[in-house]
């Protein structure tokens, strides 16, 4: 198989939404009218973003769905995307299963492939995923503002404790029924598009909790210069957590990757607008701190006592040069 | 250095053309009044694609360069890039060069950087390039018409005949002075972006020689339903490649990849139009055959006798997975 019979037997779609698609130099495409576009490109690594013997379905997914949950923290609509693949072979079968996930992730989010690229080379997946969004209702994450409430979608820290218990070779069993669930958020992430798309007007300052809450957080608090008080007992995360010890429960839902649910700042008015919005959409969104003057990411316990200051950074940091 | 320190040292400037650049889950942008926007992406892996002890500042040029000219093929004007990038270490001297590199192509051509991803893994750069054209003006590949004349812009082979020599290991010395300017289109290559503005309404079918004049040529024919006869003694090329023998002046000429020139197909009617166009741009434009309904490819010698179907045959192939 070569690579154009590559491309054509696996990636070939008509377009509907693109003017033009896949085959030509370049795809040609449009926001509707009053819409900008939003870009966003993720590159997923072999042997450091996933195991290289992950079910090449599940890699097929959520390959496309991590670029969507960033469509999603913009409040943007998915629109298209292009697709750069190196592949140490051409292997029918997983071929066959990656197009599978990624068209099944495609299909269910409207998000059509235009483009892209394929070369022999070791297994690297880059996405760049494009999207539509008025230009004043794109949430940027440097809107919050002091007073803000701090809300977060579904729950935190199922994704990194299933990759915590995979890496460990435990996957199997310890854990009882529930562990699937778990590993299911790992590799078949939810981004969060059409909760994106509800909020839109209602809130300020949007990100996706891709790398860890505290390191993105983080990110929100420099960019929109402000600090955070959380509250640690409001921050919902799965039962499972809730029986971990302490250090190891914060390290799964302050600092784990992989949730990929939003995090997003707005007005103690729109309360009950967001609460409605996210019933509409199916997702749980919960209340867990406000944006404050006072520089910084601080967390109250259960107590709601101040938790050491060193403890809070050492849950900031996620690196990928690390 | 961390990920985000090496993002700010090296890859963030500021948006002049996007709507909103780097440091957000996406970037902003949109075409202009009256345009689409063109799109395509690149996968470029060490040890395939470059050598991995390349000149890191030629690296970072060729990288975006080779993106531009499928912008280029489309008539399309640079607007922004997303770039990712997956490193097995963060090298300061390798990443300066590389940076310095991609934004003297970046500046020159007028395409902004407005985010990306980095990553540690083995080293592969993922570039998503997006122009803007009017959609009535971007010249697909299927758009050539029965009696259209073939032009190509430059010359062909001279960066396939560079790597050859250097492959071979006998880059230094074995041509004499000219050597240099052969090394200089392979890694340094030229997207024809003025030209491909300029031609703009003059023109049917256009493809970027990417891959190899038969080979994209072919592409073009396929996408158009029609077959092409060339002429070789029309087909420019550099002095070095006609002192070769014929087999290997054709194997760099017709089936080598890396020129990045353009390969365009217009109405007879259009010829001096074409030629002041080429002129204003300071860009060499030669008529090389004509497209024919008869299906196929063929190629006249210098004596004009039709050379052997399976010699061109054997000249139409580049494959990532051969």
């Amino acid at each position: 198989m070569n690579e154009f019979e590559l491309i054509r037997q696996y990636f070939l779609r008509p377009a509907h939404k693109a003017l033009l698609g896949n085959g030509d130099d370049c795809a040609l495409i449009a926001p509707g009218a009053g819409n900008v576009l939003a870009v966003s490109s993720d590159m997923l690594v072999a042997g450091r973003h996933f195991f290289a013997d992950v079910d090449p379905c599940a890699l097929g997914f959520k390959s496309l769905a991590v670029n969507l949950s960033d469509l999603a923290a913009m409040c943007a609509k998915p629109l298209a995307f292009t697709l750069a693949l190196a592949l140490p072979n051409a292997d029918a079968s997983w071929l066959a299963g990656y197009a599978k996930g990624l068209f099944a992730c495609a299909e269910r989010y409207g998000c059509e492939l235009v483009g892209g690229d394929t070369t022999r080379g070791p297994l690297t997946i880059s996405i760049t995923v494009m999207g539509e969004v008025p230009l004043d209702l794109a949430s940027r994450r440097s809107a919050a503002r002091i007073g803000d409430d701090i809300w977060v979608s579904g729950e935190l820290g199922g994704a990194a404790l299933a990759l915590a218990l995979k890496t460990a070779g435990q996957a199997q069993g310890s854990t009882g029924p529930v562990m699937p669930e778990l590993v299911r958020r790992l590799e078949y992430p939810t981004p969060r598009v059409e909760l994106g798309l509800a909020l839109r007007g209602m809130i300020h300052a949007m990100i996706d909790v891709s790398d860890g809450l505290f390191g993105d957080l983080r990110h929100m608090l420099d960019a929109s210069a402000c600090g955070a008080l959380l509250r640690e007992a409001d921050v919902p995360m799965p039962a499972q957590l809730l029986r971990l010890p302490v250090a190891q429960r914060r390290a799964s839902a302050f600092a784990g990757g992989d949730d990929y649910e939003l995090c997003f700042t707005a007005a103690a008015q729109n309360r009950d607008a967001i609460a409605s919005a996210a019933k509409a959409c199916q997702v749980r969104v919960t209340r867990i701190g406000e944006i404050t003057a006072q520089a910084g990411l601080r967390l109250l316990d259960g107590g709601l006592e101040p938790v050491e200051a060193t403890t809070v950074a050492a849950l900031c940091g996620f690196d990928h040069f690390g």
